[in-house]
């Protein structure tokens, strides 16, 4: 199943995509006496994946739920605001750990333990929703395709071989980067959080629809060119070890965001760097999840 | 005034603090048929600084209000799940950057631009709640006292000369740090958010009873040893910068929560390094917002 945020007549909901088509998800807990939840994390917080087959189970017999036209509704990001700041991982592919070259950012080699920063996404911005920037905050504005797993169940000290049960499903997200704001504030936050810099979507595909370990193509296009291409597979800290490790100490919640790390390809990793451009259009695609495609508007 | 989050027969609740009492934020908002604001958030988004000055006035002239003991309820962090991480600075008072000797930790000198990181806190814990570590997760926990601006009002791009009108009041962090993460994990976030590690409270003091600049005695105690003992008059980077240059493409929110930094006196700073050890008892004062104690237990 795909869940997606939308905007229908000026009014936020959710719903479960079918081919080109939206069944609301206010119909479907009406038809189901399920609760109704407000929004995408609500959602994740009370449907157990028991109710979620169910779901599945009517949406395939019953014919007759009103449905929406994707050409009819505004697409958001799933999670437009995360309960808390998105987790991001830094250079966990091998080759993009490489290409990076400049030490102020982030240090030399392939590192030895995961490098865990946030991100705000107040909102999230969704699919063909702008990147907008000033050149007076920042001129180095940069693309990072990552797979994003959304977490569906609390958790602590999750062991590896229980990671899988606590994903809820996968998204893509775009982690803009403004690479100077980085090397400025040495800590990397500021220049991951400008507004418009969390692109995510276009839907939250169920984790039951994609086999495990999660091994998926991930591509990044800017206005055409193929700049990011590699699989998921080659994450140096995969995703069972991400939510262990992340989890020691530290609960993740039903709703959490966690992007995985972007491969090789950024425009930091040219010489000179590649920036951002306003009228760029980036295309991030992520196998059987779908296309995010943003374009760029200095402002 | 004095705002707090409390429980009191399990439910929670706000209110505002005079003397040792407390007056439901309930009852004020039925009497003057303002908003009832779920929480300290919502209080925050809700009531103008016009709307507060006329709660002062009735609480100043009207004595019938049912009052509560501080005594009879638990108090809680004051904003015991923002909505966001907890937005943080690194290294801002001139003797701190100094101490910090551990170049992997925080590279050395004091910095040309703040550093900044988030802290994850949900729920942040409130006075006299307990500091909670496993030394499986980490052997090397550390207090930091920092004085916590508590944003009023949305803002993007805030002129310095505006900072205190997107204020809405102060009050006192404990940015609990688990040193040895901090280093491992190279960007701090993960050291810093650990489950507990962001005590706040005990109320947040609204901005009128606090001139500006600010400049308070602030001051953390381990055991009664005073360990910690300056004045916010010593930021590197003020409360205006700060404000404004976080905003910089960057919307702050209302209930968004600052950590100005911390002065010099922490655990990192000793040779050998002084670690919170289980029974410890921390406490962390700040001239005019008050004491928050908090005893630390390895579990």
């Amino acid at each position: 199943m795909k869940f997606i945020t939308y905007d229908f007549k000026e009014k936020e909901s959710i719903g479960i995509v079918r081919g080109d088509k939206i069944v609301p998800i206010e119909d479907i807990a009406t038809y189901m006496s399920l609760e109704n939840p407000k929004n995408m994390v609500e959602l994740i917080e009370q449907y157990s994946e028991d109710m979620l087959d169910k779901v599945e189970n009517i949406l395939k017999n019953k014919e007759d739920f009103k449905l929406l036209s994707l050409d009819n509704v505004k697409i958001k990001a799933p999670i437009p605001y995360p309960k808390r700041n998105v987790l991001c991982l830094g250079k966990n592919y091998v080759e993009h750990a490489r290409e990076i070259k400049i030490t102020r950012i982030a240090g030399t080699g392939i590192p030895e333990e995961p490098i865990y920063f946030t991100k705000m996404a107040a909102p999230a911005i969704g699919n063909e929703d702008e990147i907008k920037f000033s050149y007076e905050v920042t001129k180095q504005v940069d693309y990072e395709v990552e797979l994003a797993v959304i977490i569906g169940k609390d958790g602590i000290n999750i062991k590896k071989e229980d990671a899988e049960e606590h994903i809820f499903g996968y998204t893509i997200v775009n982690d803009v980067s403004a690479r100077d704001l980085q090397g400025k504030h040495k800590q990397w936050f500021k220049g991951k959080s400008l507004d418009t810099f969390c692109p995510m979507g276009p839907y939250i595909v169920h984790k039951k629809d994609i086999p495990f370990p999660v091994e998926l193509n991930i591509k990044c296009s800017i206005n055409g060119e193929l700049r990011q291409n590699s699989n998921t597979k080659n994450l140096i800290f995969d995703i069972p070890y991400i939510i262990s490790d992340l989890s020691k100490g530290m609960t993740l919640k039903a709703g959490d965001i966690i992007c995985t790390g972007t491969p090789s390809g950024v425009g930091l990793g040219f010489e000179p760097i590649k920036v951002l451009k306003n009228g760029d259009t980036v295309e991030c695609s992520i196998e059987k999840i779908g296309k995010l495609v943003n374009k760029v508007k200095v402002i």
